[in-house]
């Protein structure tokens, strides 16, 4: 796998550049992998290898110069596929909504000038919605840490093709969790960038004003440098912003951590050891913690499923829907976006109102005294058989910590917080203010080290 | 009236505190100008005269360096019967909706902390819905300039108080052009400060994302006087914004305008020569001037009254309407609010996104070029018979200048343009960009000096 190749981006990509380690090898290592994992359904479609060498051909073509000024020089990464690329097709995850641009998303543009090599197009829970990966009617891609426990989702290709060492990085999208809950659990780091950062022109819009393309990596420094790339603003795109950079806190931040004796992780005693652990070990990095009043921030993480928020959804999505009642969807993701069209214009601007005097309440009681949050990425991981009991309640369950970035325009990164007793790994995520996107990546980062 | 007597905030405040003006010689004057104008229903209700004349002895009996520090020693003001006073009952143009607060609004206690003497309650159209004046159940406010002529809504009582002399200063609130058009059919200065910049902890909400109270005055100097007394962080409106000072723009400011052979003044051919007439009085004064796209900011100033727009304000006021429905209503203004329950929260979320895409063309096609624009305060003033004809016309037809300001949270303020040659007053418009409030103010004193 590449990642065997070399596992870090900056090293792949410098070992690349100075000519020990050939495009075509990297390639070759790429195919063999996608074939070695071609049981689990990562992706919904993948590049050609003739096109895919074509294009490792024309990276080694260049002069050492320019070799070395690509930041990504023959890196191999991965997209979700509800984000496009030209002559490839779009399916957001259900076949009849399938269409194939003919121009490619402008931050996977980006990925590409900087010398980036696409290898496919990631499986995903139907039209981004949901949190587990077993929402696709394309098969749900299997944890390489257990089969019995979910993916995530609904980035759930993308997280895999990483956890897996397909790929080095994979974008995936958060209009929810989608970006961090996967992460979590296949021990990888995941990053939804503040609202606006990274342009979601060509991306399929799920809920349009809360959605953000996502990164995947095996570490902090992997998804800056994808960052640093495809970064940027994008007039095409209404929500983009020029990222204004804040001063990074003076002295030694300080973190909000929830009260670890409190009922936050649904009965999962491994998981509340986890995160003890994790707010330890942060301590113990000298970083002073205070506890909040988690409250307002899971009332508005609840809006995301209960309540006319889901209905921003269907002002996307409720038309195909109505057009095409045959086509193939997820039963649970169709039912959402099709109930949805129940709410009133009276409950959505109620919803934006109480949104607005709860995101001023966290910045009264929480962000005047706190820097970042550390919290779990997800309260527990569920196994397959209990989302198949209950598929509402598997994802919207898990989204208890994720959901209330979005809202807010929030930067947020999950990143590896070790292994339970029982073998599974657990993500812990912090959370910053918007646009201290490069203070919280180095907090991420000191935590990992 | 208080105007003879001192026709600025600054001269009046500063006579009375030296001595020159008895605070109780202000008061007497107030309460013989409302008796002149007892058969116009500019107020709701007023201060009784024993608790005017208790206030004049209080302020008469501070010692004369606490008088000299008060910026609006002794200057009498009246607000919007949607705002709050203690202990006088609220009641936003309906009997039945009449509440008496205990708790005076944030802005209120402001201008009675720097001197002010507050005199009564203004008359509106109802729920602060309207932009004609004539949907009041207390009565329609008469224009001074013309009694067959509208005087403009729904601050309509604020502004004519204004325009009478009965006060200098009056609070309107502003959720489309309340605070706007009222001042261009009387002769004064109305302003719509920045959203955010002036609480409304104590308001009767109507559409709460777009609202705001407005000032009205003679002069720009007027009102930027009670704005720097009146601004300022509430924590308890979750609108509330700090003032962040912008720069004011170097150099020459380029003014924004409208093609003057455009079909912006409903076939009033007078109105079109006031407002060329304005836009040569600018160039006149040196500001370079460029001709601006008016269709984006049309179609978000439509989104006022065809669309779910209005839902917002069923989202406050829907509730009373249906438990009352034999209140004292307007028919137009009740039929809105509860005609606009039919939205759905799918219509709601994709007019939001229709707003964001707006919102970027403007600026990518207009304030990428310009500081400022100049439009008219309205297209043309309605007749009382006209708007009687087809009450939903004279309303949103006024709206078409005024509506997109609040969208977008720009200031905004109308000031006197002359008279026209059959008498009446009109008004011209400057609006700036968000929180360019200082800068927005000097160029409008700059017009009319």
């Amino acid at each position: 796998m590449s990642q065997n190749l070399a596992p870090t981006i900056r090293d792949l990509a410098r070992k690349a550049a100075t000519g020990d380690l050939h495009p075509l090898t990297i390639v070759d290592e790429v195919l063999h992998q996608i074939e070695h994992h071609k049981g689990n359904p990562i992706f919904i479609s993948t590049v050609s290898p003739e096109a895919m060498r074509l294009r490792a051909d024309e990276l080694a073509a260049l002069p050492a110069d320019a070799r070395a000024a690509l930041p990504l020089y023959a890196v191999p990464f991965a997209v979700k596929d509800n984000i496009d690329v030209a002559g490839m097709p779009t399916t957001a995850g259900c076949p009849e909504f399938a269409y194939t641009p003919t121009k490619t998303a402008f931050v996977v543009e980006r990925l590409l000038a900087a010398g980036g090599i696409l290898v496919g197009k990631c499986n995903l829970d139907q039209f981004a919605t949901g949190l587990t990966g077993m929402r696709s009617v394309y098969g749900s891609p299997v944890n390489p840490y257990s089969p019995d426990h979910v993916s995530g989702g609904s980035s759930s290709g993308s997280a895999v093709a990483v956890a897996c060492g397909i790929v080095n990085f994979s974008l995936g999208t958060d209009t929810a969790g989608s970006g961090r809950i996967p992460a979590g659990f296949n021990n990888i780091v995941g990053y939804r960038p503040s609202s606006g950062l990274l342009s979601a022109s060509g991306v399929v819009p799920c809920a349009r004003s809360l959605d953000t393309i996502s990164l995947f990596g095996n570490s902090t420094d992997d998804v800056r440098r994808v960052l640093a790339v495809a970064g940027g603003y994008d007039e095409k795109d209404p929500y983009s912003i020029e990222l204004v950079s804040r001063s990074v806190p003076v002295g030694a931040p300080v973190v909000g951590v929830l009260d670890a004796e409190g009922d936050y992780f649904l009965g999962d005693e491994l998981a509340r050891t986890a995160y003890v652990h994790g707010v330890a070990q942060l301590r113990n990095l000298g970083f002073a913690t205070v506890t909040i009043d988690y409250a307002p921030f899971k009332e508005i993480s609840d809006m995301t499923y209960f309540g006319p928020s889901m209905s921003e959804r269907t002002a996307v999505l409720g038309e195909f829907i109505r057009q095409h009642p045959n086509a193939t969807y997820t039963p649970a993701v169709r039912n959402a976006i099709v109930k949805a069209a129940d709410f009133s214009a009276v409950d959505a601007f109620a919803m934006l109102h109480r949104l607005k005097a709860l995101e001023r309440q966290t910045e009264r009681e929480t962000w005047s005294k706190v820097d970042f949050l550390c919290i779990p990425t997800a309260p527990t991981i569920h196994t397959r058989e209990a989302v198949n009991r209950d598929p509402a309640w598997g994802s919207t369950s898990l989204g208890a910590y994720t959901n209330f970035a979005p809202f807010l325009g929030l930067p947020a990164i999950s990143v590896q917080n070790g292994f339970r007793q029982d073998g599974l790994p657990t993500g812990i995520m912090f959370v910053g203010k918007r646009t201290d996107d490069m203070a919280l990546l180095q907090l991420a980062e000191s935590f990992a080290a």
